[in-house]
């Protein structure tokens, strides 16, 4: 994904710079004063792809005819809200590891992971409101921003209630956590900012909800069935945790009593062996659960392609960012 | 406490009124999806004087000409951030209890704890976002708001961190946690928000710093001095939870190697007896530690009196409230 690797490069050093200022004023003010924002830093030097800004990013670059928006400033928002909620998270979920690094909780104590995280949110929110106050955007602008960022939040926070209660099905969950939070909304915000029809905005509200579907589809699925050593990904965690997936959904729908019996003995339990792991594996294939799912994902993803070439019209660096979604999801 | 009394009991009708309408919404769209809202209610239900609320409504209103802001919503803001604070605190002392009640995480687990706490700050963003986004306010008075509730949030989370780190001063953190978070800046939003000059400003400011300390020694004092029966604050739990107070550091200076061993048997341990407890009370007294406190307490009340009533000129509300703060310090 080279548009995505060339984002994340410019994008991580702009981000470290402001982040570096911001600790600095800090540490000058208070003595350690700064630390919670050097730790947020480490957080995010462990890695991840910079989806959600790089969404927002194109989508204001590709249709602002203004650009007088600092996109990339306003993207860090993304980035810096996504460290708040896996800070948290990983907490939630007693996780010892993000990324094959020791999480911020189990590092620096309990304290750090909740501390830090709160103040990953408040400089998001801070960013947010010196941005869209300095702005010339219009009245019609501002107030959806306003109330969108909020939803945008809101909505996130709700999905991870409902997934670590174990409430709502998969597809609620998947709507909340990955198509709205991150695919959709990062898109919709840019194209708003960048005085897009409402009518457009739909239509790539719709793409990008039904491609984080897809794509967190595919990740469930490599959640289980994936190869470790080539996706990087556990699989054993999800089920580890008791992730509600619809693989989950689907092999409970189709086990009989004692294999039931047998997932249940693992299943949110933080105690899979290497028997469970191949056992649950050969069980998805036997019911042919894994089959009914890589056609799902690959029929979306043609689906997907043919909108992206004919309904959302012209070739922008969005479409092109969108078409690397569409490669990674077909990776597997 | 007549007016704080008074004050509370419309506060609190106002702010469950909205915040039902807000957990009503969330239910709607998603089921469950007001649940964190329910249990912020239940932990605000638990008790608390709404100093902070009071402070801002009664400073508005006090001196606002256009009275053109509704004072008693935007003071929910400091209620539901205090909420944020105390529910995320909880989980950093492994507290069990808060004000006679289980504490969130330990009645509903830790990810209610944690997810709580994060949506009571976003619902008290979106309350300042939105009322200073349609308020009638100049640019003069719109950006240093946003300025100061920046800074109001994160100057609070720095304090946390040097307190829960064992890190600063006492008189550091009393001035982050206590005398500019829960007294002075509530003041400074309100004052602002009523077009008060900078002058006055300052003085106040100045007046409710002095005020905020000298209420923390207080506290601090009852923390370990106090009558549990008479003040429902726990003798111990500063002690346990290693608090760095001036009282600690007081007795650090005039303690003998000794008794340095026997304090750090017990500081910080979550294991004091109730023969430690009677042993530190009377090493604080034949050291004339508690003594010292109380004429610092004592001349310091002396001095705000003579203050509110000259350099702080005409009578208002907000003087009556302060009278109330500085009676309520008195009563040890």
């Amino acid at each position: 994904m080279k548009h995505l690797k060339v984002f994340k490069k410019e994008f991580d050093t702009a981000l470290h710079s402001y982040l570096d200022g911001k600790s600095q004023f800090f540490n000058k003010t208070v003595p350690h004063g700064g630390e919670m924002i050097e730790c947020i830093q480490e957080f995010i030097r462990y890695g991840g792809k910079r989806f959600r800004p790089a969404l927002f990013h194109y989508a204001y670059e590709s249709f602002s005819k203004t650009n007088d928006l600092n996109s990339i400033q306003f993207s860090f928002i993304f980035e810096l809200f996504q460290s708040f909620v896996l800070i948290h998270d990983d907490i939630i979920d007693h996780a010892k590891l993000r990324r094959g690094n020791p999480t911020i909780h189990a590092k620096y104590g309990m304290e750090m992971g909740i501390l830090a995280g709160d103040f990953a949110l408040t400089l998001a929110d801070e960013l947010f409101m010196d941005i869209i106050y300095a702005s010339n955007f219009s009245q019609s602008i501002k107030k959806p921003s306003i109330n969108l960022y909020n939803q945008y939040k809101q909505e996130l926070l709700i999905g991870q209630y409902l997934d670590s209660k174990h409430l709502g099905s998969p597809e609620k969950i998947m709507l909340l956590k990955t198509a709205q939070y991150s695919f959709a909304r990062p898109v919709v915000f840019g194209l708003l900012l960048a005085s897009v029809s409402k009518e457009i905005i739909k239509k790539w509200e719709a793409w990008m909800t039904k491609a984080g579907i897809t794509f967190q589809l595919m990740d469930d699925y490599e959640g289980v069935m994936g190869n470790e050593s080539k996706t990087g990904k556990s699989v054993s965690s999800d089920t580890e945790e008791g992730k509600n997936t619809l693989i989950v959904e689907l092999f409970k729908k189709k086990a009989n009593k004692r294999e039931l019996d047998r997932f249940h003995s693992f299943f949110g339990k933080h105690s899979m062996t290497k028997e469970d792991v191949n056992w649950y594996k050969n069980k998805i294939q036997e019911k042919l659960i894994d089959i009914e799912i890589k056609s799902r994902i690959s029929s979306s993803c043609k689906e997907l392609l043919q909108e992206l070439h004919t309904t959302l019209g012209a070739h922008t660096d969005l479409h092109i960012l969108a078409q690397e979604i569409l490669d990674h999801i077909q990776m597997i």
